[in-house]
């Protein structure tokens, strides 16, 4: 039994190392020194090639080393008989809060329009009038860890916050929707808009010209979900039309972002690498060592994703 | 009996309509209009011109109609009859609570770098390696209702934050120094200062060369507190140094910035138009009514301020 690390730009070897430590006696390889493809039974992935995880005829289960598992089943070989366990990281949780806030902060006190004027040497005290957080409505697409968590810091700073998912959620201090008509009453009653989805064939391009026109004029965006929940093409028009006034986008539909996309200068875009958080190591290194010592014993496979549903 | 409304900047007739909202009784003006000086026995000052408060000669009490009172007392002629009650507004609180947050989050998450990668279309999502909060050593000058608050909200996410003040406190989640050397010990674990101090004699210039030499090297400074704690001449010669890797200065010596400032072009120093928060009338218009009602009394000034300590 030996367990594959497949994360070409993510320090594999300090994978391998925090792994290890957790259990010495796991046999952790780091791609694309697998040995012999039969050892393998466990992988820790995070965008493999796709038709990579296809070649190890013995696995039985990946874990993902990020919060989506898209990059997962984009690949149209993923072989049918390994489980995906979706790792539960309370710091890449906190990174998300983080980025969450800081963006919504970055909004709520005009900062975007301040920077402007800075550049210009403008001193003007007056001009954006400041609102009270109980005067921002923050709508967040999705309510699993990232986005209830965010959900409730902002709640706690006074914001009005409601939420959207596919099935129903009561969650404390967040308004929640729901269905194909809760995104309609989320999208009318939300200032800045944040999407913090899973991304699956049913929220594939979710962030489009309709959903935006269903929003009050001037409303924000942020998007820390994936690039494909961005229709790309629909974003610049409603920034154009004051539909939208300003996005903030952590993740693309190709990434590295190009160098001549036009998102980068665009004055009411701000462009953040995909880094709004990021799975610790030494945080889940324990949880994934867990994880593979329980699915040895037969047990099932932990916060094991519904390949239906894609989350 | 009349209240005198002086904030030529501040939306003095909202302020008087929110008075007479709270008490249809009271006798509100708004200056100049003030009618005979002797009538005039309450006012709700923002920075008053030198001398003017000594024209009225039964004034019993000034409110400050924001968070600082120095603007009172720099007035040599400032009557010394007069009593000072600072207006304690939460909502003033909330604001400069999130202005912290918004900008350790900022330094937290490496945004001036991002903005800076974004205008030269670089992706760059490894260079600026993300800590955790607890990782983050906040400290912060000042532990009156704005220090208390914005630390709280800070340790609420994690960060590790401690706190100095003129006289010992003792507040849950927040390590307390105070006097002399708990500036030093302050100063020595502090990756992120905050200056919400009142501006007295004491605190005057207290962001100098000296104390930046005692955070360790690329500490980053976020002044809110007044222009005045600021030594302007010994801030750009410590971001250059590399001692200070970024400020952000809502506050000025002289405000609003000269045009020629070199503040306003320095890459790491972000500017704010001393808008970080203000009081809304609609939060402490019953405040100041009840406390004109107390004084008429003979009751004690509300939150009066002790002009020795100048808070």
């Amino acid at each position: 039994m030996a367990v594959l690390i497949i994360a070409k730009n993510d320090r594999p070897d300090w994978w391998a190392d925090q792994l290890r430590r957790n259990d010495p006696s796991l046999d952790v390889r780091v791609w694309p020194d697998a040995g012999d493809p039969a050892d393998i039974e466990y992988a820790l992935a995070w965008k493999p090639r796709p038709g990579e995880l296809a070649k190890y005829p013995n696995l039985k289960a990946v874990f993902s080393l990020g919060a989506g598992v898209d990059h997962l089943f984009s690949d149209p070989e993923f072989p049918a008989g390994a489980a995906v366990s979706r790792v539960i990281d309370p710091y890449l949780t906190a990174g998300i809060r983080e980025y969450v806030l800081l963006h919504v902060l970055r909004y709520h006190k005009n900062q975007p329009a301040l920077d402007m004027q800075q550049r210009e040497h403008v001193w003007d005290d007056r001009g954006h009038e400041l609102k009270q957080a109980d005067e921002r409505r923050v709508g967040i697409l999705g309510l699993g860890e990232l986005g209830t968590a965010s959900g409730k810091a902002l709640a706690a700073l006074g914001f009005d916050v409601a939420g959207w998912s596919r099935s129903p959620k009561d969650i404390p201090g967040i308004a929640c929707h729901h269905g194909p008509d809760g995104l309609d009453e989320l999208a009318a009653r939300t200032d800045i808009l944040v999407c913090l989805l899973p991304l699956t064939p049913e929220t594939e391009g979710i962030l489009n010209a309709g959903l935006f026109a269903k929003l009050p004029a001037g409303a924000y965006l942020i998007n820390a979900g994936r690039g494909g929940h961005l229709v790309e093409d629909d974003l610049i028009p409603a920034l154009e039309s004051g539909r939208l006034a300003h996005a903030t986008l952590d993740v693309f539909r190709n990434e590295p972002l190009p160098r001549d996309h036009p998102f980068w200068d665009h004055p009411r875009i701000t462009v953040t690498p995909h880094n709004a958080s990021i799975t610790d190591p030494r945080s889940v290194a324990r949880q994934i060592a867990d994880g593979i010592a329980a699915i040895a014993r037969g047990e099932p496979v932990p916060n094991a994703v519904d390949r239906e549903l894609g989350y």
